[in-house]
């Protein structure tokens, strides 16, 4: 997913020339500004920055207000992280993975293609140190972070044709970004990046083979169940993607501790909200895709653990060239390790059965 | 799960004696008690009440304290409904299926045995209505309810010998409570309600063969290991269970906005900081069992499908006899339908690829 390119680029130019921003602190009142990378078209992903706000409001009455701009209002969505890191806003609603070329470490924050699951990625963030080896990195950009949403498991995409195999990919455009772009250039694809305005007619055209978005419920509103024919599942490299809320490190050091508890626990019901959110909306935008037409199709075997190595061999080249990915990828390989040990034993076992059951 | 059987009768009579509480109102403080159906001495669970309640006093710069007490201090752990109901103590913290003996529909608040896992549960009660279509059952009650913890997939218990198949359970007497002995009693089991300090040594001395508690993470504490050899997964019965927080209905009613939203974010970050605790500390108590001895084992394909069948016949008898579970169940069973073929599609896909490579 990398939503708002053609915002992105409009907002770009906007960003440097936004003047710093109007704040009323009398009578210990803050007024915020939150630059969101998603625009309202996508409301469960934009609404998570709403969600906080409106909290955040209520929990402090009145006296804490973030107002929430839409990608490209104000800054572009993929200047969120530098905006917020220069102080140009107080803080923004983003995807990290966004921002790797700036240090590929980043992307562990958002989460790696075959890594976490959500709910292993928020008990890594919660309980597993996540957050704490995060913070250093985030401190270089001047940025505080916390998790603001996760989407759960996206799908694979959208493609024109079927994928019966590896050899299927060679030479396959297809319009995906960061890391999960990275890896499947390993196996023949050639990854695009296209604005979002101009993804349906580079597909219906034929300049691109394939798109990845993000799931049902946000990929029905793009429509491009009108011009490539075959859904496929899952979205290896977004299994279960946090977005995350950056907040300038100075303003965070200058909030009282009743803010920064606002921010905190709104952060954590909203993150379980867009989680909720996706899980109840997904299944019955599916079910209008497939009844408009839509092939529903399983990666082939053989791609899933083509995909699997190539990923586990570009993080192992990744870790020995970069101190600082290596920091966070060795503790977090050992994380995955024990969670997914657990999980085999009770949580994927009764999973596996009761979603196998005839009712 | 119910762990506090002999502090729940030892604190019972206690209940019906506790004066009015002390509440010191004066310039817009509340100061509220919270009674907890769980001992400290099983720290995941209780502490969640202590999170809310640090959360709440942070919020709300110390205007709004909650004094949290355990289990048989003030109110028995199986009166923390009652108690609640009856404005004897503001809040409690409790697994709503222990009172399932007042109506089987208050079984839909912690999960039903082969019902929605943690994250389908959650998204349920956030998104999918479970807590609007509850509010009316626990009105009846003098309660409002609100999440405040989840488990995860439990442990299906210790075993003294193994489980082979559905034979196997015939005169079994093992201790469990609520519907899933119900259930297992259709195949043969003879559930037992024995007091938390007194399972051990029956279990010792060979009253009773079998035991299920929590998981890893909490079963360790009690030292099952030493005198049961077979620990059996998944917990069916417990596939995503719920604790709740329950306010008198009067108390909520008179809480300022703010102070409600504090409950309520509080009480969402901490439900998942308790599935993070378990899901971070399971894996290594596991561990430290099978060190010791401990024979894992899953229940044999025969006896899920036959724990399967009886759990839907039961959940349609008791539909067809009470119309309050029925109100309940049938959203419920759309609901878990719809969640589950989505999950089959993207979420299980993933995870089942993810959890079964070789690394």
């Amino acid at each position: 997913m990398a939503f708002t390119r053609r915002r992105m680029l409009a907002g770009a130019a906007a960003a440097t020339t936004v003047a710093a921003p109007a704040v009323a602190q009398q009578s210990g009142e803050v007024r915020w500004r939150l630059a969101s990378s998603f625009p309202k078209s996508l409301p469960i992903l934009f609404n998570a920055a709403e969600n906080l706000a409106r909290r955040v409001d209520q929990l402090t009455k009145g006296r804490f207000k973030i107002q929430v701009f839409a990608a490209g209002e104000i800054v572009g969505g993929l200047q969120v992280l530098d905006a917020v890191g220069a102080g140009t806003i107080e803080c923004g609603h983003s995807a990290t993975f966004y921002y790797t070329g700036k240090d590929k470490a980043l992307a562990f924050d958002t989460g790696l293609p075959f890594g976490l699951n959500s709910r292993q990625h928020i008990a890594w963030m919660m309980q597993g140190g996540g957050l704490e080896l995060l913070r250093p990195l985030f401190a270089r950009f001047g940025i505080v972070q916390f998790p603001l949403g996760n989407t759960g498991c996206q799908m694979g995409g959208w493609f024109r044709k079927e994928i019966n195999g590896v050899a299927d990919l060679s030479g396959l455009k297809m319009r995906i970004p960061g890391i999960g772009g990275e890896i499947l250039s390993r196996m023949g694809v050639v990854p695009q990046t296209i604005a979002a305005g101009d993804i349906y007619s580079a597909l219906e055209r034929g300049t691109i083979d394939a798109v990845e978005w993000v799931g049902p419920a946000d990929d029905e509103r793009l429509g491009f169940q009108k011009v490539a024919r075959y859904y496929y599942s899952p979205g290896w490299w977004d299994c279960g993607p946090q977005i995350s809320l950056y907040i300038n490190d100075k303003a965070w050091a200058a909030l009282p501790d009743d803010f920064k508890a606002a921010i905190e626990t709104a952060s954590a019901e909203s993150t379980m909200l867009m989680l909720a959110q996706y899980d109840t909306q997904n299944m019955a935008a599916l079910r209008r895709l497939v009844g408009a037409g839509v092939q529903l199709r399983s990666f082939p075997r053989d791609v899933m653990e083509a995909a699997f190595k190539a990923a586990d061999a570009y993080y192992r080249e990744e870790a020995a060239r970069n101190a600082e990915f290596r920091r966070i990828y060795e503790p977090w390989t050992r994380f995955r390790d024990e969670i997914q040990q657990w999980f085999r034993i009770a949580e994927l076992n009764y999973d596996v059965f009761a979603h196998t059951q005839k009712r």
